[in-house]
């Protein structure tokens, strides 16, 4: 059983969706990361940085899942991280209405001493610098490092991001962003271009069209539940890292084939994650809860063909 | 082994995509349908018309792959139907330039006698009325029908449409096609109203997002082979479609396991289809080839979980 160390804000969100609206509700990339990872009964910890108006209750009900949060730095005369968003009709598509750094400006993230031997590290989406940071704290390389990241990086710290990206086994970004990061338009050229950047597992996540996984020359594909309603997209992605990395640690097995498993976890727990907003279904989702839906997955894309 | 009978356009298409511009060639819906069920050694006969300018080489090609031209009407005054298309650059839309329907204006389909038995019938995309009179035609409903349309006669001609909808078994869409004929963005929500329609089964085609296949409650996925280059979409579908109801016909079993063989193989031939232009990639394309890509959709999709 792997020590997971995840880096990432713990943030403030406001959305609107053709479903509704929601006041500041409990947002950010590693407490999707960490609710999602923490399905595996695993050990794992959080390095953030909130303001003084973080609920104590959000840092309790993260320890309640036996969530590390002593690397969470609270700056008490500070204000949490605070996005805001407007989904489209077809939710697919976001306006940015409101991006409050606040204490996230001056974030130097330090690596507790409990998590300086993790053998399992999730970059979150965050400055590659701060990503960096987090790296070059921990002596003893990690078995399994894993680094999410986003379209603004490569707009405005593309030279910053690429050193991180060296550092990586594992990079998990979307559709556009892999065709951005490497010009070039087909999945499969753009995977092998950012191979050659440094990670050997590249996942390209699809949102509602699925997750591909790439390793030198191998694609496996995790495609995404057929749902009756998306309620809320935000944290899907994060979620989706969330448990492709929280079953890794859990397995300790960092195969091909262990990571076509890991994919999957991913969509699966993704596939909770939309139905409700926010990270209301992640915190009360039950392992059966998640069983059952493996076994839809199995329904859904396992079939049997004796090749001729 | 079943008796297909495949009613659609035979047609000239000139096509232009990123890569470059054909002249008129060979296309139409009927032709991609009969290519594709051809690879499964059924025997099968194409219903369709075509002008004194239909050159005799593309019939006689079809008869060497066992498909029955029998059923090609040809209007020696007339010319062949024509359409013209310029892809943009993502090859995910395009512009129709030219429909010249000329003989298909007047077309009135007799069903060959010695297809009057069939027991697949594959209703091409072509006028819901053309479709109708081939179903009336046949006093021995067969074993499976399966009907292929667009969002265009959703438009001109719903009424008409959803009266030979009522009739069939199969009905194969595109994802757009599916929210407009339903009016729900879900195509889970989709394929449900769309069963109450007629069809006890339901496609759904999302090009290079695979396929899904709905029957009562049961869903399956067929992804699309990640590939390097998709030189040109046209005849996707309908390849789609032909290895669909090919490999039940070769299979004689309408079984939902098989189904999901079938629309796996369906997506297979897809994959080939898209590599050249036109049918070109069909019209040369090996057994082989299929079976060995058939392991490449394995590879793709096949995972191993234990439950807990």
């Amino acid at each position: 059983m792997g020590k997971l160390l995840i880096v990432g804000t713990v943030a403030f969100d406001a959305i609107e969706t053709p479903f509704g609206k929601t006041d500041k509700i409990l947002g950010g990339a590693a407490t999707y990361i960490g609710l999602s990872a923490s399905q595996f009964g695993i050990e794992s910890g959080i390095i953030s940085v909130v303001g003084g108006d973080f609920p104590k209750e959000y840092l309790e009900m993260l320890n309640n899942k036996n969530i590390d949060t002593s690397g969470i730095e609270i700056v008490e005369n500070g204000k949490t991280f605070f996005w805001s968003g407007k989904y489209h009709n077809d939710l697919n598509t976001r306006d940015t209405l409101i991006t409050d750094l606040n204490v996230l400006a001056d974030f130097r993230p330090v690596v507790p001493d409990n998590f300086i031997d993790c053998d399992f590290l999730m970059l979150g989406n965050l400055h590659p610098a701060v990503q960096m940071s987090v790296i070059v704290q921990i002596p003893k390389r990690p078995k399994l490092v894993a680094l999410d990241t986003m379209n603004f990086w490569m707009d405005n710290t593309l030279d910053e991001l690429l050193e991180v990206i060296k550092k990586v086994d594992v990079i998990t970004i979307n559709d556009e962003e892999a065709r951005q990061l490497s010009g070039e338009y087909s999945l499969v050229k753009a995977a092998e271009k950012i191979h050659k950047m440094g990670p050997q597992y590249v996942v390209i996540k699809k949102g509602e069209h699925g997750a591909l996984l790439f390793n030198n020359g191998n694609v496996f594909f995790a495609p995404a539940l057929p749902l009756e309603e998306v309620f809320d997209p935000t944290g899907a992605g994060d979620t989706f890292a969330g448990g492709f990395i929280g079953y890794m640690a859990s397995t300790h097995d960092i195969s091909f084939e262990n990571m076509k498993r890991a994919v999957i976890y991913g969509s699966n727990l993704a596939s909770f994650c939309v139905e409700r907003f926010g990270t209301e279904r992640m915190i009360n989702l039950e392992q059966e809860e998640v069983q059952t839906r493996l076994q839809e997955f199995k329904q859904l894309t396992q079939f049997d063909i004796e090749l001729n």
